[in-house]
């Protein structure tokens, strides 16, 4: 599936001077040539936007030794996209991981992750790509406990490869003594939001999004059950969002237009 | 399914003041009480993205007569979420449109997609939720030809009801004589980006995004076949990401921490 020598595109949300993302090269360059585009400061959120409205900068920047690397003033998906073109410069890469995220991107946050929207473009792009994120948003987390998850399942895909069109959501729950790998779905969820309510120094109003998170599934194989659990989660992912099940039934009504 | 009056939700990524988001409101008012809670600036190209680094405004405006109306500084996934919690604060609207987007939302594009986006928030809140988009990216793009079809669907969804969790993408090809409407799945694609390359008056290089869109799937029961074919399609859209085929497989994978 890859060369003796491997070549892995490490990309995060946190920012390209995250603690995360640091383990991640550090567990990569074990594996192979490491070269990171990642963000030049916090894109946490951005899901799968690009930028399209304004300009965006790459420059090469050298924080650990030995590897390539580039800040971009992008998203995680425009690093995704520039690493293959101006990088890269089409030779792809054979791997893609994204994060360490500060923070779970397990259930319904697949949609608004930045970590997981680069790892999706990456397969878009047609990489085998994964997206890492532990259950700890400060900036001391302990990831000593994934990092041999984190090898072990990237040597996993560089051994096996991954269909078209599939990457993986890893995460990790914030413990010492993680149970082992659990292949999971994603689990039904969604945010309640609160919106904290303020008024500026001019006397104008503005909010803070702030929510809970309300788990709505409690099947025994999705994700967020093996992370309570104690588990690695890992949910192969896709994005084909065709509801196929719904089409059939779709397909008897009626849309007149002449009402 | 509704009440006698619906309460329609309607949001877009292209702003407030978009000729597309009038088309919507003008169709909606036909069919119960508009609620609009729109992007005060334009949001193409957001994706799922929100809003968690900075504050957010949410401020009444009066465009159009007998509409209520707000302007919020966020993404259109945030307005979604401050509609439901500031605006109807829990009362729950019958229905949520997006749109009408100026250029297509077709295949792949539901993912980087503000004005889809918003519709997929919308069915996580569990309101049944459609996004509408024309192919045509222009100020003074015609949208007459899409108006029956606009309320139709949109009365059909009224009339119906969803599935929890699916929502619906509608594309109109830019033409005259539409043919009728489709139900498709999302086509295979992606975009081939080429970054514009540009020097700044300083000297410093920096990349506009650009990229031409490359359909990597014939498939005669697509969005891209049918709007091609001059249909306007229609996608129903769920938002599980599992890739539930591959699961058997990667069972089989050895996950050894300790290697």
């Amino acid at each position: 599936m890859h060369k003796d020598t491997p070549t892995i595109l490490v990309v995060n949300d946190d920012g390209i001077t995250a603690p995360g993302i640091k383990v991640l090269i550090e567990e990569m360059k074990k594996l192979g040539r490491v070269v990171v585009v990642a963000p030049d400061s916090p894109q946490s959120g951005m899901g799968h936007a690009i930028t399209i409205g304004k300009p965006i900068r790459l420059d090469r920047v050298d924080l650990y030794p030995g590897v390539e690397m580039y800040k971009c003033s992008g998203t995680p998906v425009d690093c995704v996209k520039l690493a293959v073109n101006r990088v890269f410069k089409g030779e792809h890469p054979d791997l893609c991981v994204s994060g360490i995220n500060h923070g779970l991107n397990h259930s319904v946050n697949v949609l608004y992750s930045g970590t997981m929207s680069a790892a999706v473009e990456g397969a878009i792009e047609g990489i085998p790509s994964i997206g890492f994120s532990l259950d700890d948003f400060s900036e001391d987390a302990n990831f000593e406990p994934a990092r041999p998850y984190v090898k072990s399942i990237a040597q996993q895909v560089l051994n096996n490869g991954l269909p078209t069109s599939t990457l993986l959501n890893v995460n990790f729950p914030n413990t010492q003594e993680l149970q082992g790998v659990k292949i999971c779905r994603q689990a039904g969820a969604r945010w309640i939001e609160e919106f904290d309510h303020r008024i500026d120094p001019r006397g104008r109003e503005y909010f803070w999004l702030t929510g809970q998170f309300k788990l709505e599934d409690r099947g025994e194989d999705t994700d967020s059950y093996a992370l309570s659990n104690g588990f690695v989660s890992i949910v192969p992912t896709q994005f084909d969002m065709t509801d196929h099940r719904f089409i059939p039934e779709i397909n008897s009504w009626s849309f007149d237009s002449e009402e």
